[in-house]
């Protein structure tokens, strides 16, 4: 009987769980003996493999985060480091791998398929910024996240005639600010991507209040382009608003996975062991136009990302 | 300037407002006077129509329901019902309108695009089963409202042995049904399109108490094919479980739409008022592999069903 | 050192398992060794029972149900059942019980008492209908579970004219439907200690159609008092709303307890702990005017209820 | 006809529309007329004051916030600002008033009852910290939330071994922080009656750790005690937990309120309209041993508060 394993890497992420839970129990279907890997690529080194059977994965659907746990290990790129990964896999018997986790994971499993493991990644971060795919799982979480700490936020702004400056997460991607400025209908987006003027914003801002007699306004940032706290003092200063800042957090990662994580993470899943069972190695799993599909990593690491001006655009006239 | 109306029509579903708000702000920026017609075709024959500004939606998006409320009227496939409905927009000039709702809504759609207004049709059904469109707007929010109920039957029913037969809504769609039972990982799902034979369910759960020691199981079912009390009573007689039913209800029609439905809907209402702008008519928006596209009404509507064939398979393999 | 178990009878209520936490984690503090019954006074007859330490009862503060499963074992009141328990308790050295459920529970815990073994009474249940204490662990929760279903059903209420009439539990009692009707703010609410006179209903939901205007309605009802279709379709022939019902059921009980179950659970357990320290027995915890306090199971059970006269009358005022 | 007034003021809160809602209905029904004034003490000197009626106030229970809006007005303790006020009030006919908030609000009401109007306060915020009073209308929503939050960090920390320092608010009350302590099953709390030293909770820490076996640790702490973040690196550099931090901040106020906020406003404003009927001044409404009582306002302020050793003692008996 065939072994694989399956590991989760990087950022946690909701969603990572059905995952897991569809690698084993599709895998076992389909005739695979399946191990789970603890701690990602270090738990790997470490072999810190175990078998996971039908019933470990029972009850695990609805959780976040990952009960394989989850790491980094930069030192992952060293020649000697990932010889010993394949050293503990082999020693196992185990010739394939799934590694759910974002693209710096994605290169940890390009370098062990061409050292002869049978590799299958899957995008498994909140930030949506995988080359290649659409979607990745965790992503409707976060956004679920976010409009759900806008949708309080506003209660509160209503009452105070207050200015939120909410920041996201996303790194250097703009997905979850762009979707989640459409889903909560934010006065203003500010991403890396978008014009960032605080002059045009304190404008804007008095338009919203003098023409528009809006009560409150939300301005939601991506992470690492300002400071929101200081924008948000000077919109007290300048504009009729009462300036406030959040920074969103490690809540956005979290909660049970929304059902579109659940589905996706199983579909993704699923086909990541139909690619194992044809002995393909190197790839990875894309969302791409509603159909699940496969690439090369290489290929797929390159493509070039979503270009999220209409999306803008839809933003702009919404608002 | 150009003026053009709103309608919602059928059922409700949430993310219609997130559609009206789209529609009326989208509409003014390109130059339109937008109206909302209030209770569907019923008001628009008695001329309940009302010119909607800028701060009229406001607060709506994050609102389950329509605001411009919906009813039923099967009278409007008369055509002297038809006259009276286009006699009430030719008289305000108004000379385009968008139709949210069902594929009912969409044939008066039809009809009054044959007659001279331009037409488009938006999909807004909690049941995904409208043919021609991969996603309706409100089926992501009935998928998240099972998905909450499901995990609080599951509390209850491990603590008691219990196996819950749940009827989900979707008409005679099997949508809502076939994700639900993928997404909160149930152990049976029973709709018409997969076979139904009590005896092998009730092995099936024997199998699960027996080899699996499951201490609780779910059963999806959809609406319309069989009495979920009785199926329980039979459960209770025959297997170790203790069975229960219930029937969810309309407390899956409603809610804050979730961040899906909210973009969806922002999005076909703008491609609704492109059209419009083109001076199209007798469209339906769909989306079709993730793109937003329009479709002529009469053709979508005979367009065969997505075949869930292989999400059922994907849900048996992970059963 | 003293050995103490603790088992949760009757139906399953929200907090148990805080309550179980608390019995096992503060019982240790005070140097108990704890075991765990599982399965009710079925469990205990047969003995299944469990040492439970530190671990064994962490993350579970945050789940529905209970662990230690529940049963209903209706022989437990024949002497020669209630021996076979003691048998069980005795022969692992056990001279200690707390049992959590409801007044059934509790009389089954006054006979162990009367036998030798220190029984301490909590309150678990959903319907808040245990005489002398103001609080059952539970109820909050179950009527968070309430509140939040009717915001559900008014989005789609309200877009359709409609009146629900909303079967809640409680068993006998008229707690979870009065709170949640003035929680959740309902036009009309029936109990067995309210009147309730079809005729004057459909009056009333006339006055709130026709004098206030209002766009829909909501009733809740007690479980075993009327059907709810029938009423539902009465409402349709006779107001000018459209009647529907819907019986919310076991999704009252389930889901991640409320603070409130949780912080009560934790204090009852303590006190339970506390009694058992001073070899007390035969007695229930109870929430009276704030403050956690013991009774005797005997007396407990007969004090009269609490008169829900008053806010009824506030109810009324403000419907 | 008498006529009266609300105003809500300090920080919002979420309940104080269902005591606005109250205030309204149930005045009425005493044959009140009722009157809001908006944005609190600020909106009654400028005599932003208008009529409220029986619908005005529908559809607002379930709201977080205030629809009256709050402000903060220091100059309110002057004079003259408080005989503009009354003479706002006189003006209008205007005789009574109810004043929704904190302790702050309390003195202003204060002192308007000392210059003849009839003024009757409601403990409105959600710290939980007026005294007299066992709960606020607020503080029950807040604790929700908290609890909410820290659920999704839970499952990211386990995912990463993680220990989060969580900032909630509360003022200078440590009531948020120990209840939600209890209710969250944290490993530590910290707040300003609690003692604080660094080096013993690096060393509690790595008991977690070693000793238990902890995937993860949350420590919750007050507001206004110390800096999260700095703390979060300690615990990077001394133990195996990487540490994290979050400061929770607005998203705590907001929210539809938790079914006990609903009904602690509704009753306490019941209770005030009662007071204005039997022209009664000077009095803060409390929630005491489970009874709604008043109290002289002056004899309140200056009421001792609950003393929470108990409690503590009963966070570190589970923790």
């Amino acid at each position: 009987m065939r072994k694989i394993a399956v590991l989760t890497s990087g950022g946690d992420a909701p969603g990572m769980n059905g995952a897991i839970r569809a690698i084993v129990r599709v895998g076992i279907k389909r005739g695979f003996e399946v191990y789970g890997v603890y701690e990602g690529y270090k738990g790997l080194v470490a072999g810190n493999i175990k078998k996971l059977g039908y019933s470990d994965v029972s009850e695990i659907l609805s959780k976040g985060g990952t009960i394989l746990e989850s790491s980094r290990l930069p030192s992952f790129k060293e020649d000697k480091v990932q010889e010993q990964a394949i050293h503990q896999l082999k020693q196992r018997g185990i010739d394939g791998l799934v590694v759910i986790g974002g693209d710096g994971s994605y290169k940890g499993a390009l370098a062990l398929s061409q050292k002869g493991i049978d590799c299958i990644a899957i995008p498994g971060t909140i930030d949506n910024d995988i080359n290649g795919t659409d979607e990745t799982i965790g992503f409707h979480t976060a956004l679920y996240n976010i409009i759900d700490a806008v949708n309080k936020l506003r209660d509160t702004s209503s009452s105070h005639h207050r200015c939120f400056v909410v920041e996201v997460m996303g790194n250097h991607a703009d997905n979850l600010a762009i979707y989640s400025a459409i889903a909560c209908g934010s006065e203003i987006v500010i991403t890396d991507k978008t014009e960032y003027d605080e002059n045009k914003i304190i404008e804007e801002l008095k338009i919203c209040e003098e023409e528009y007699h809006k009560k409150h306004a939300i301005i939601i940032v991506s992470e690492k382009i300002l400071d929101v706290e200081k924008l948000a003092n000077r919109i007290s200063e300048e504009t009729g608003y009462s300036g406030r800042s959040i920074v969103l957090g490690h809540i956005q990662r979290g909660g049970s996975p929304v059902p579109e994580d659940r589905i996706l993470a199983s579909k993704m899943a699923e086909e990541a062991i139909c690619l194992l069972e044809k002995r393909k190695s190197g790839l990875c799993i894309c969302m791409k136009d509603n159909q699940i599909i496969s690439k090369n990593i290489e290929e797929a690491l390159i493509e070039k990302n979503e270009n999220h001006d209409r999306l803008y655009q839809l933003f702009l006239d919404l608002a």
